[in-house]
């Protein structure tokens, strides 16, 4: 049976409350599980000065990090700091003192994941990360041991709710971006500087994680492409809309020919795919495998509880391994599979622009799609949209080669009778 | 390292031959993952001779159960047989060989599962049992693992492809029941004799099974609440279109002041709730978790190409749990938990009904429901449903005592103006 665990906190902002809450809420559950009650042994923190609330025990606080990763009283090191540094030595320190870690650092993993899992493979013990995708949601489980014996085609994710908060705000109740995200940060849902949700690099150090998983190899934050949602226009919405579709932001990656491509964008979706009713500030993962369909998984992407409560499942899984003295993950097979950066694929597209307003126009701007050998599959010409000499255009093309398509749009925005392409979005169908 | 998996199979139907297959097409994957080639060393059948397609490996088959449940040379045992014999003595026979035993079998384990997991403990080896419900969705492992540190509030789960799809036929595409189900025979999705799907005891089976997991406590089969869909009228799915609902059938369980509540039956659920759009075939699993917050599992519950792949992620398992030698699952804490028949608690509930077409009858039916306790929450008197001297009246309740609906409607049947009652469906706002 599994003895006592003592667990060593670095940090105690709004997760580490959040695992002291559940701690004492669920003591009970949480003991029996465990094989014995799990404690707090230290916590580190910057200033023990600051106030934390009645839930944090003022006595545990230290600011030096030897209480918490060198200490022989600490069986499970929980790193809730967020961010590179100090979190990345910390994490290096406690795994090479044998110190199994759970982390809720997405960031820290994406970026700077590769020697930190190296060293817990060279000292034998565990780094459990599933609080750092998608908070309460079991989807890093899931991917590593409830789809174990699959090959997995594709994994798509809406990973960020500050964003899609923001869209379904955009879409159902017709806010602009800036009133959207005004109203996210009025209910605490994004930061006071929401850069990091709004152009997706929160949503890229995800999708890193989840596709270095799904497809076993190593796929580093860089490798991503990133695209935000800041440009996003509310009339592409009521186009998308219009068209049968619906804009998330997409966290997606596949393996094709040995290949693995990265990206997140906002891209259509058909509004029938499980992905598009997604809504507020809720997240889920789509995952395409190869024996098991279609898969999602769906949740609260952050928050304090959701959170804490993927790490206290990760604190149970390290305190089953240290009983048995086994490691509880697969060794971390990373075959290395090259990056693609995704120019040659069948990309389809929805395109807005402004025009002149006077016949023939459509005709030159077919022309120039064709001559790049971009084909459409429909043109719009919206009345309401047209005012003084200025007219909208919208297209939508088929599938072709992402050069292609950039070519033409080079083209067509030099013609003199176009005035802007304000919306290039991608289409995915086979989502 | 582990070392080499040899595999014995009791059974070799849908799914066993889909366990053959993906362990052939994803040999090296699999390999990778257990430390060592997974192979199959006896396969028990009934008649060696029936033909089995170019996949099964003729030279493996066997009639004598010793040669997979006691043959030394099998490490682990994967019964796809299905029913309870005699698949529960081998099952039995197996674990007491010490040989830990991967089921599909959802009927087993609910209607006689205790004996065989006090079988497992008391021999040290695990039943493994994640393909037992909802085929390639990680659910069981979600319970399990993913939300351990859990309090569980509510589970809700559509795990019944087969009423799913004659649901999705019938409210889309305004199909008859009749029609629908036949259709979903000639797709393959229903077997020639349906009444397991239909009559919702598959559903209970696995609701059994989820709710024990949930509330850790031994639910049985037999102390679910079952009701089919065989019964459900096009005009009552299309009135709960327009009054905003969509009629599913559910497998329900809740824990409330520590008793457990389990039942399936067809309910009316909001249509903006997202298992309302789990279309066709699909089954999703919807867990409201305390710290978590709701949670919901979407993917294919049945097929044989998904319950292989669940099969073979637990076999993955226990090729884990036989290299280290310790038992990969936490014990099975079984609190002794009272199951609630459920008469005291709010239910809130849709009614149509036949009556004489004159002026008063609602005023008459009014009353009845009120001096019984019922508080109505809407009337609905449908022109186009009135035919001859007969009308149609919905009505839909607040929530209150489920005692309370049943004496008022049976005071209702037997006013001399109501000449039926056809409609009686439980509405589930708090889903």
């Amino acid at each position: 049976m599994p003895s006592p665990v003592r667990l060593g906190l670095l940090g105690c902002g709004v997760v580490g409350s959040g695992v002291i809450r559940l701690l004492r809420d669920h003591q009970a559950e949480i003991a029996a599980r465990a094989g014995g009650p799990v404690t707090i042994h230290r916590i580190l923190v910057r200033d023990p000065k600051k106030a934390r609330g009645a839930d944090v025990p003022a006595g545990l606080l230290t600011t030096s990090p030897d209480d918490v990763v060198a200490a022989p009283e600490v069986d499970v090191v929980v790193e809730v700091l967020g961010g590179l540094q100090p979190a990345g030595d910390l994490v290096l320190r406690a795994l090479r003192s044998r110190k199994p870690v759970v982390t809720a650092n997405k960031e820290l993993l994406a970026k700077a994941g590769g020697p930190l899992f190296e060293a817990a493979h060279e000292a034998g013990v565990d780094l459990h990360f599933e609080a750092s995708v998608c908070g309460g949601i079991p989807v890093i489980r899931a991917l590593r041991e409830g789809l174990a014996a699959e090959k997995i085609d594709r994994v798509l994710g809406i990973v960020n709710g500050t964003t899609n908060y923001i869209l379904t705000r955009m879409a159902r109740d017709r806010r602009s971006f800036e009133e959207a995200l005004q109203e996210a940060q009025a209910k605490g849902y994004a930061e006071p500087d929401p850069s990091a949700d709004v152009d997706g690099t929160d949503a890229a150090c995800k999708i890193a994680i989840l596709a270095s998983l799904a497809f076993q190899t190593r796929v580093p934050f860089e490798a991503v492409r990133v695209e935000g949602i800041g440009s996003l226009n509310t009339v592409d919405i009521a186009f998308a809309a219009d068209l049968g579709y619906v804009i998330k932001s997409l966290a997606l990656a596949r393996e094709r020919d040995g290949a693995v491509e990265a990206r997140v964008q906002p891209v259509f979706i058909p509004k029938e795919h499980p992905l598009a009713s997604v809504q507020d500030v809720y997240n889920a993962v789509f995952i395409k495998a190869r024996a098991a369909g279609d898969l999602m998984f769906y949740g609260r992407g952050a928050g304090a509880a959701p959170t804490a409560s993927a790490v206290l499942a990760d604190v149970l899984e390290a305190a089953r391994a240290r009983a048995s003295g086994v490691r509880v993950h697969a060794p971390f097979r990373l075959a290395a599979k090259p990056v693609r950066a995704g120019d040659d694929e069948a990309v389809k597209c929805y395109i807005r622009m402004q025009v002149v307003d006077r016949p023939g126009v459509l005709a030159v701007i077919a022309e120039a799609f064709g001559q790049k050998g971009v084909s459409l599959e429909s043109v719009l010409q919206p009345k309401a949209a047209a005012a003084g000499d200025s007219a909208a255009l919208v297209f939508t093309t088929h599938a072709g080669p992402e050069k292609s398509l950039h070519a033409a749009l080079d083209r067509i925005r030099r013609l003199p009778v176009v005035k802007s392409i304000p919306g290039v979005i991608r289409i995915e169908e086979e989502v």
